[in-house]
């Protein structure tokens, strides 16, 4: 099958480092689906607003190694998730790694609100730029199950740091502090490297963060607007 | 994106008539998911037991009108829903119909069991001979949205009618009466329709089902096995 770009997701997110690894319900990333000229007619949406949720589902293309992957047609059976540490390997089908046969994701996320034609959503765990093939509405009756059995994804759901500020985030506008504390919470390192001295550099929303993590906090240790 | 099918679902639903709107936790109608010889590989769903429901993404390739509208590559923004007696006119991407311009289906499962190589999944409201694009595990803290508003499905999503059996179904297999009941009382009905006297036929699982709906009652008035 061959799929059709409809729309192309547009937030903060230009690093792919520090993109939240699920969408969350409590995520303040905002996301903005522009639509495709094609595609960007306002009856496709008629009665979108009724739900509070959707699905978006997306492709992972902008996934470096996918892309050499994808173009040498192989797949791996296994993957290394990194909520494991990156240290053991996962059946592909058992993860929502990106490393798949056919690099699709799947997001469920809140629809704030529609503005000029484009659909405003929260909690995309999707990069600025990224394509989206469909959006559906989300039926609580039919894709809901809150007791579902999360296997090895389980332990690590509530995983959250505390984030320490320096200099409070002086300059920062209000909500990219709050969607950078957000980010930051989560852990954003790669598997779970334990060196408080290493710093790390994040990007979000025309700003550069660099941080260290030691035991469960994360440090802010600067702060800079990205020189276009 | 071009996708690969790495699976084929298999199942009792060999005709579209009577197959349910959308996944159901208490479906008791199963699926067999089997894999393509590339996709067949006993590593891919290492860790996936520890898995209660699961994601199918596949194709809606068996619609026929469908089929046409991909090969003439245009698409309708607005669609009607059976829900609402199909002479509502509602945003493609308010519904989660077929006829959409990436014909993609999502259906959140129940996971059986693995049998041969093969997942077994109960709930998956997908044709005989539907292709798999991806399977990915359903995580709770990301997907589940319990209170999630359902637009113009909400009213219509607890509508069951009850179902009287000629003859008790006698000579049925009992798991086969017990999916039949599930459907039925789904009221397959295109829209609705309230002609008590209409005789509808479906088939399922080799079996081929005369029933009139009257009221909330559905009535099966023939059980006849297929011939080959």
């Amino acid at each position: 099958m061959e799929l059709k770009v409809i729309a192309y997701a547009r937030n903060g997110h230009t690093d792919k480092f520090g993109i939240p690894r699920q969408s969350r319900e409590e995520s303040p990333i905002l996301t903005r689906i522009v639509f495709e000229p094609e595609f960007r007619v306002a009856e496709a949406l008629r009665g979108i607003e009724g739900y509070s949720h959707l699905w978006l589902i997306w492709g992972f293309d902008k996934v470096e190694s996918q892309k050499s992957r994808a173009e040498s047609d192989s797949w791996s059976p296994t993957v290394r998730p990194p909520r494991l540490g990156g240290n053991k390997r996962m059946g592909v089908f058992a993860t929502r790694s990106p490393f798949r046969p056919n690099p699709i994701g799947l997001s469920s996320v809140r629809l704030v609100g529609i503005e000029d034609g484009d659909l405003i959503v929260s909690g995309a765990d999707v990069l600025d730029g990224t394509p989206i093939y469909d959006i559906k509405p989300y039926l609580s009756f039919s894709d809901s199950h809150e007791d579902a059995k999360n296997g090895f994804a389980e332990e690590h759901k509530d995983r959250r740091l505390e984030v320490d500020w320096y200099d409070n985030g002086l300059g920062l506008p209000r909500d990219t502090k709050d969607a950078l504390t957000y980010l930051l919470a989560q852990d954003p390192r790669p598997g779970y490297q334990e060196d408080p001295e290493r710093e790390y550099k994040m990007d979000y929303a025309g700003w550069n963060v660099t941080f260290t993590v030691h035991a469960q906090e994360v440090h802010v240790k600067k702060v800079q607007k990205i020189q276009k």
